[in-house]
């Protein structure tokens, strides 16, 4: 186990989940982040059920790709499972976050896509967001359900029908993000739609906002204090 | 009476209630929580009317289970005799929590039971959030409103008629995290029908999800500090 | 002047400029808080346009019951003429609120009141929230729409047609809780409607109601530091 | 170039900043505030992409008129042709903001401009708030779509068709102040409507109202640290 790595991302992982109650993501222990260690088999996971004020970076998980604990004195989150079966099958994912946020959550419950109706959403995930099929937590059906509909397509966040939200990133703070944007452009489309119909983006609007978000937003080379959104 | 056991549980009721406001489910003064002396006949409750940044240990009030004041500088909660008939009729039960929280209060307003549509809400109280009968305050109308409704049932939450949530639990931080979560699930299934409608999970599905998370979420043995809500 | 009166009124409306924003019910500098000085024709009123983290106990204004300064370095709110107006036809009144609280103003804007449809709503208003007409800033004509709705009206609140909240009190913190609990019941009976029809309280029920809480909650005698809202 | 006043404005810009998160009108990173620098053709704004908690005044970036930067270590927001070009067109213009802020950018999504329903819009926008035609990001065509729409209308606030809003001011805290209330007014206005609908006031009340405000509203003379909002 590549102690450093580990040790960094302990830190990481635990001061990320301030960031889902900071942005109204998640209710009492709700929802969870998860890091892939680089260059191993091995992930970094909340504990399961512990209060968001108690995490530390020690209280992290360390689990293989299967979910078995290598390192921690917790159980890790009950999700587990699923976020290991998204590191197996998807190698390019280096962090994955699993909430309830409501608006979002307000989707899946409809088992209804959020179309992208905005250009922030247009930035951000290229295309609508998607709903995934009812899964059962336990086994591989969660997971297996967020890779079918992930893969190919370019949003990185998925609406489990009946369940909530996961988005996977190249790390941890890019699934983050995408969390975070998905609750507010499911928060403003579904305001929008209140007072009458919302109109889709043109598909040719949407290929040049993604394009140009994707590769000009931000600061470019060596800094990795910044991130997109649409400032 | 035990003062050591009750010492300990006018700090924990005491700090329980900023989980109230932290959480969003009251408004000024209009929310409180109690909690058994286990051994006795004896309640610790919030005092009535006074404001949370006011709240103390020693401002709590023990009454016995008919809300007599056992000790205590101020009058107990308006809301005492309820919290007292539900523990002298379910001897299980060791904390109550009572709210106006604004969501769950808007389907008490119409009377309307909040169907079981998310797996959240299957996993914390399995089964629909049930609406009990109006009842006035003063008397023992609103508890046993709240036993007839809860007896027998799987939800450790009812919406009582044109009026607000009550919430109970082994002990008083179960009956607080089932009142966050009653108003998360409140919003979150009030939200999605707004835009259409939103099916019940099927029965098998819930009881599948019920019987996993009371039984295998969150840490096992001793760790008495975490707890559920999907993590 | 009495100066220890009116030093201690500046601390206090000052103070109580908090709330207001602590409860969400105001936008940048978009409310305002006043009390009579007891035994005497002034006021004391927060200044025009400061924003509230400025506000100090110095930067209140004292004015006569025509809004004329008496004291202090700054305008007085835009509002002061209503405020007075109140102060002069209802001797009784010692505190005056006014905000554009979201969904209060809301039923102002389509000039529907209330209907008394939850306990808590009972228990605090007594009532429907009356409408006031609309009335243009500037002279007397808002505060005579005040006093013209409010007078023989338990509602120590009225929402201004088109325009906010005003509330009353025997004294500002009074009328404080009267502006935080007619949001906090004006956003329960707004989401309660959403999703369907929703009865008033029949008129006996709401009268126990109002007068239980009016003589029974709180703490009794000499204790100033508690008041209602359903605790 | 001016370096007091460009150092003045580096701090001043960076710490409005902190008011689009005070008053929930951004999401991660998606909001950003400019200003010119008086008697040049030099603007200060945000860098792109960098998160509000760490915006520092050494980090705002100095552009000229056409977004070419002039003096920082970033990357400017990539909102900056859109800002340079109001600045090139509108020599009255001060500060220009830029937000996705939720109900406005509903209404936005919709192409539906906002009407003047209450006293506090007549106030602040003397008008509807319009509606600014699609416009993809990356050359003059948001600023040409925001130029167009506000030249010659009452309102310093525009929603950009299915994108967000823009608002101009003499400063950087006016125009700030115009996005707080434009986010407040497009709520209200948003839950107005839900249960029924709302008429726009009478013109002559407009004009009244926003001549008023003004002209007459917060302190005289050489008093800065106030300003208006119904207060």
């Amino acid at each position: 186990m590549p102690t450093d790595s580990v040790d960094r991302l302990r830190r990481e992982v635990c001061a990320l989940h301030d960031e889902l109650v900071r942005w109204g993501l998640v209710t009492w222990t709700s929802g969870n982040i998860s890091a892939r260690v680089p260059g191993t088999d091995l992930i970094v996971i909340k504990p399961s059920g512990v209060l968001y004020d108690d995490l530390t970076p020690e209280s992290m998980v360390v689990t293989d790709l299967h979910g078995t604990v290598v390192d921690g004195a917790y159980a890790p989150s009950s999700d587990t499972a699923a976020h290991a079966y998204v590191y197996r099958e998807m190698p390019e994912v280096g962090g994955v976050v699993h909430t309830h946020s409501p608006y979002a959550t307000a989707w899946a419950a409809r088992g209804e896509a959020i179309p992208c109706a905005i250009t922030a959403m247009a930035d951000e995930f290229g295309a609508e967001i998607p709903v995934g099929p009812f899964a059962l937590i336990g086994g591989d059906d969660i997971g297996k359900g967020i890779v079918a509909t992930l893969t190919g397509h370019r949003s990185p966040a998925v609406l489990m029908r009946s369940h909530g939200v996961f988005t996977i990133g190249r790390d941890a703070r890019s699934a983050v993000k995408a969390a975070v944007m998905c609750e507010d452009v499911a928060r403003t489309v579904h305001l929008a739609r209140v007072h009458g119909p919302v109109e889709p983006l043109a598909p040719e609007h949407v290929d040049a906002l993604y394009h140009r978000y994707q590769n000009v937003y931000g600061q470019r080379a060596a800094d990795d204090t910044t991130e997109g959104a649409g400032s």
